[in-house]
C-alpha cells in the first residue's frame, strides 16, 4: 500500500481524494489545506483521515509515500519542490508550474532523487482520448491534418492565472498525447474583459513542421458550454464531443481525394468522400480512478508516467509561448526545438 | 419596371434571376454567361428571357437599367467598372473586388456617374441578423464583447480564393452591419492541404478600439457542418445557429458582474448571472428577395445601399489584411483609420 | 416514352409534375385542375404542357398512356376507377382509397384490364426506408420487437381526413414494406380539439401474431416537428430521425441477454449489451424520383409496383380498423386474416 | 429534530439517506436492510449511523418519529402499514402500493392516528415540474390540449412490476399534479419480451371528462434515452426535456386560431400562430432535498402533503385501470368518479 497525503482540498482536490480512497494500491493518510472549513468538510466525508493546516505535516510523515497537489497554479513549484525533497512521489495538478524553467527543474530533481513526479492531465486518461490516439496510432485517420477544439463556458474565472493556462491546457495536453510530435511556433490572441491582465477570450493557434494546424478557442464568458474537437485526417476525421452523454466520439469516413499530376493541381480537382459514420464503444471508467492507478504502477513498478514531468514541460512550454505571443497581438513566438537543452543553458 | 442583366449562371446566378423574376419593381430582361449549357438550362426554366454568351450585350442593351454580376472574384472589378462606365446600376457578388484599391475605383466611378453601387451580402438581408443588429442597437446586450463564428464544412474549395475570401467574408459583412465601428488590426492563421497557396483552414481574430474581440473559425474540411456565431454582451448574449430550421436566435440573460472598488478588482469578485433564455420569432422571408427590394428601392429614389461599395470596401480591407497576417503566420496588421484617404493618395 | 397526365395541382402534385418533366421515360402531357389559378401556375413553371379543368380531356387523350392523381382523398377511387376504365395506368395518391372496399374494387379493375395500379407511399423509396428494410432483410437486427414512431409537427389541418389517415399512412406503409407480416388486431386513441369528429391527435398500436408491437404517435398541433422511428431488434436497434440532414439512420449494437433456464426466468436473469453505433450512408435521391422511375418500368416491362394496389388495400385495411377502434376508445378491433377474400364476400 | 428511519438501502434508498442527513430538521438514526452488504456500504459512507437486518428494530425504536420505505413495490403496503401502526409518519417510494383498496387503508390508518403519509412522488417536488404548474395555474397556456410523454432507455428491467407500473408512474404522478383533474378512462396497450407477464413496452392513454388527452409511451428497450413530454395548450405549449442540462422547459409561443361561425366550422379556417419561444429559469435544487424539507414541514407543522396518500391512491387507480386494458388490448377502463367512496363500499 502506497501511504498518500493530499495538498489542498478546493475544487479537485475531493476529487483526488474519493479516488485514493477507493484505490486499492493506495491508503489516503492525510489531507492539508489552510481552510479550516475544508478541512472540517474532508473530516465529514472521510471520517478515518487525518487533516492539517500546515502542508508540512505532510512532508515529514514517514508514512507517507507519494503527495499529491492540487493547489492555485503559483504554488505548484514550490510545493513540488518540496516534496520531491523530502522524498516523495509527486502528482500535481496542471499545468505543472508557471515557467518552463520550474518544471525543468522539478524534472531535474525528480530524476536525481529517482522519483516519480506525474502531471495530472486528466484528460488522457478518459477513454474517450485513449479511444482517438487508437485510431491515429493505427493510421485510421491517415495523415493529420488539424485539431480543432472549442472549449468555451460560464466562469469560472481564475485569480492567478487566464483561460489559455486554465482552459487550452487540457487541449495542449491532450495534442501531446496523440501526435506524434510537439508544435514549432504558437500565435495567440485573446482579449480580458474584467481585467487587461487576465484574459478571458482567447485563440491559440499552433504550428508543426508537418503540413498539421492546431487551433483552441477558449472562453469564460459563453452563455453556452462547449466542449468539442474536430480532428481532421487525410481518411477519416473524429468529432468528440464530450458534452455527451453517450457517442462522445463519431469517426466520419468524410474527406477529399486530390488527383494527381501538375495539370490537375492547377485545376484543383477535388472530389468529396463521404461515407458511413461510426460511433466506437468507449471505456467510461471516470479518468481519476485510470490515473491513479497508473501512479501507483510506475511508483511499484519504477515505470514512467505517460505524463511525467517532461510532457508537463512541453505543455507549459506553449502555454508561455501563448502567452507572449497574446501580449503581441498573434506574432507567431517560436518553440525551441530542444526546450531541454535550452533551458539547460538558461539555467545554467 | 428596371431593366436587369445578370452576368454569370453558375452557382449563385440562378437565385439572382429567380428572384429578379419574382421581384414586381424589376424585369429580367438577359442572362450572359460563356458557358452554353449553363444558358440552356436558364432558357429551360425561364424561356421568356433573352440569353448570351457576350456579356457586352448587356451592356450595349438600353433597356438594361441594372446589373448584377455573380461571376469568379478576380473578375468583378473590370465587368463592374465596365456596367458603370456604360450608366448601370451594379450589383456585385461578395467580396466587392480583390482588392481594396480596385473598390475604391469602383466608389468613385458609382459616385461620379451617380449610380447605385451594391455590393451583395446577403446575410445583412436575412432576418436573423436583422433581429440581431435590432437587438444590439436597443441595447439589449449591453456593451458588446466579443463575436465568435465558425463557419465550416466539408467542400466546395474554391479555385480563385482562399477559405477567408470564400466564408469569412460573411462573418466580415455581418460584423461590418451590426457594430458601430470597424476593426483597427487583424490577425489570422491558416494553413493549405491541398495546395500551399490557397488555405482550406483558417483562423481570424480582429481587434477593435474599444474592448471588443472578434473571432472567425472557417474551414473547408469538416466532417461537419457548422454555421454557429456567439455574441456576448455585458448583458446578454446570442447563440444565431443559422443551421437550425427554427430558432435561429437564442437570446442568453447570462453573464457576469464585477464588484466595483479597487480591492474588488485585486480580488477578482466575479458573480455569475443566470436568467430566462428566449428565442425571438425572425422574419423567414428569403434574404435575396429582401435584398433586390432593397436594390430597386435604391435605384428609384436615390437612396444608398446599406451594403454600399464603401461596405464592400471595409470588408475587402479587412480580407487583404487577414491574408497579409496569415502569410506572416499571425503578425497583425493594422487597418487604416481611414481607408479611403490612405487609398486614395497610394492612387495618387 | 411514357405520356403522363396529371390529376391534381394542389400541395403534391407540382412534385410529381417536376418529377414526371425531368425523367427519361415519361413524358408529361397535360395537367388537370378545377382551379384556374394553379393552372396558371403550373404554366409558368412549364410553360411547354397543356393544361385543363377537366379531368376528363385527360382521360380521353390517347397519347396519355398513364394518369397520376394528387386530388383530396375522397375523390381518388371514382377518379381512379375513371382513368383504369379509359385503360390508363394509375399512380394513385395515399391512401389509396377511404374503404377497402373501394381499394378492392381498384385492384380488380386494374387486374381485369391487365393496368398497372401502383399507390405512391412514398417513403417506401427513400434511401433511408429501403436500407431499413435491407437491414431487416439480412438479419442485422436479429427478431422484430417493436416500431415506435412520432410524427407530429404544427398542422396542416385536412379537411376531409383526421391525422391517422394524414400522418400514420406514413408509417403504415413503410411497416407493409419492411414487416414481413401484417397486423392482425389496432387499438387506437384520439382527441380532436377543432371538431370532435376529426381527431388531431392520435395514438395507434398494431398487434401482430408474432411478439412485435407497432405504436405511433400523430399530432397536428405539436410545437415541435419531430419524425422519428425506433425499431427494436433482439441483436440491434435502429434510430431513423427524418428531420436529421445527416444520419438518418443510426443503428445501434444494445440490446439485452436473458438467461435460459426456469431458474433464471423466475428470476429475470437480464443483461445489457452496448457497443458501437454507426450512421451508413444512404441513398439521398428524391424519394420521387426512384418512385417514378419504378412505376415506369413497371408499365414498360409489366412488373407489379412494390407498392401495388394490395399494398394500398391493406394499409386502408389498418387505417379502418384504426378509426373504429377510436371510435371504440381503444378497443381493439381485429383485421381479417384474409381481407380480400372477406371483402369479395361483402361485396357480392 | 425528527428521528428519522429508513427502510431499505437499494437503489433509491442512498439518496434518501443522504438527503436526510444533510436536511437541517432531521436526524437520520437507523438505516434496515436485510442484506448485509449494503448495510456496510451505508456504514461507510455515514459511520455516524446505525443499521440493522431487521426493520423491526426501525420500528421499535421510541427516538424514530418517521420511517423512509425504499423497499420493492410489494412491500410497501405491509410495512407502512406497520409503521403507522407503530406511530410512526410515512415517507413511502412510490407507487404506493400495488392495489387502491391497499392505499385506502393507509389513508385511513393515517387519518385515524393524525400521521402523516407522504407518497414519494419524486418528480412533483422537481424545479421543472413546479415550474410547468405555476405556467398552467396562472393560464399562460390557455385551455389544456393534450399531455404527450415518452419515458423510454435500456433497461432497468424490474422483477416484480412492469413497466408502466416503474415509469408511468412518473408521468402520472406530474399529471396528478399539474391538472386541476383526474382521468375518467384509460386505455393501454403493451408487449412483453422477456416474460409475457410483465410488459417491457407500454403505451397509455388517460381520457378527461374535459377534451383534454393524455398519452404515456415508456419502454425498457429503448437504444435512446429520452425523458420528453409536450403539453400543448390553446394559448401556449411546453415542452419538458428531462434529459437537457440546461433549458429543460422551453415555452413555444404557437397554436392554431379557429374561425367562429357555422360556415368557418364547416371550411375549418384554422390559421396558425408562430411567436417566441423561451426557456424559463428553473429551480436546480435537487427534488428530494425540497421533497424532505416539506416532509419535514407536514409532520412539525400538521400540514397535508402535497403528494399526500390521496395522491398515491388517484395514482395506483389509474395504474391498476391501465393493467386491466393492457390485459384487454386496449378496451379502455373506466375510472370511478368517486374512487374512495367506492372503495369504501369494496372495503364495508
Amino acid at each position: 500500500m502506497i501511504g498518500i497525503g493530499v495538498i489542498g482540498y478546493g475544487y479537485w482536490g475531493p476529487n483526488l481524494v474519493r479516488n485514493f480512497v477507493e484505490a486499492q494500491e493506495t491508503q489516503l493518510l492525510s489531507v492539508a489545506d489552510f481552510r479550516e472549513d475544508r478541512l472540517a468538510l474532508a473530516r465529514r466525508r472521510h471520517p478515518e483521515i487525518e487533516t492539517t493546516t500546515s502542508y508540512a505535516d505532510i512532508l515529514d510523515n514517514p508514512r507517507i509515500d507519494a503527495v499529491a497537489i492540487s493547489t492555485p497554479v503559483s504554488t505548484h513549484f514550490p510545493l513540488a519542490m518540496e516534496a520531491l525533497s523530502a522524498g516523495k512521489h509527486v502528482l500535481v495538478e496542471k499545468p505543472i508550474t508557471t515557467t518552463s524553467a520550474d518544471a525543468l527543474r522539478l524534472i531535474e530533481e525528480a530524476e536525481r532523487r529517482d522519483l516519480v513526479l506525474m502531471v495530472d492531465h486528466t484528460f488522457v486518461y478518459t477513454g474517450a482520448v485513449r479511444k482517438i490516439r487508437e485510431l491515429i496510432k493505427k493510421g485510421s485517420l491517415g495523415d493529420l491534418l488539424y485539431y480543432d477544439s472549442t472549449r468555451i463556458n460560464l466562469g469560472l474565472f481564475q485569480h492567478d492565472v487566464d483561460v489559455i493556462w486554465d482552459l487550452a491546457v487540457h487541449d495542449l495536453s491532450i495534442m501531446d498525447y496523440i501526435f506524434g510530435e510537439s508544435p514549432v511556433a504558437v500565435s495567440a490572441t485573446g482579449l480580458g474583459h474584467v481585467s487587461a491582465a487576465t484574459e478571458n477570450v482567447a485563440y491559440v493557434t499552433a504550428f508543426y513542421d508537418t503540413p498539421v494546424i492546431a487551433h483552441l478557442n477558449v472562453n469564460w464568458l459563453s452563455p453556452l458550454k462547449v466542449r468539442r474537437t474536430l480532428i481532421g485526417g487525410s481518411k477519416q476525421m473524429i468529432v468528440y464531443d464530450d458534452v455527451e452523454n453517450s457517442e462522445k466520439i463519431r469517426v466520419y469516413d468524410k474527406g477529399i481525394t486530390v488527383k494527381n499530376g501538375p495539370e490537375s493541381v492547377y485545376k484543383m480537382l477535388v472530389s468529396y468522400r463521404s461515407g458511413d459514420m461510426y460511433a466506437p464503444q468507449i471505456d467510461m471508467t471516470e479518468a481519476l480512478r485510470t490515473e491513479i492507478q497508473h501512479f501507483s504502477d510506475c511508483i511499484l513498478n519504477r515505470k514512467t508516467p505517460i505524463t511525467d514531468g517532461h510532457a508537463g514541460l512541453r505543455v507549459v512550454s506553449v502555454l508561455e509561448a501563448a502567452t507572449r505571443s497574446m501580449k503581441d497581438r498573434g506574432r507567431s513566438v517560436l518553440l525551441g526545438d530542444h526546450p531541454k537543452a535550452q533551458l539547460q543553458m538558461a539555467l545554467a
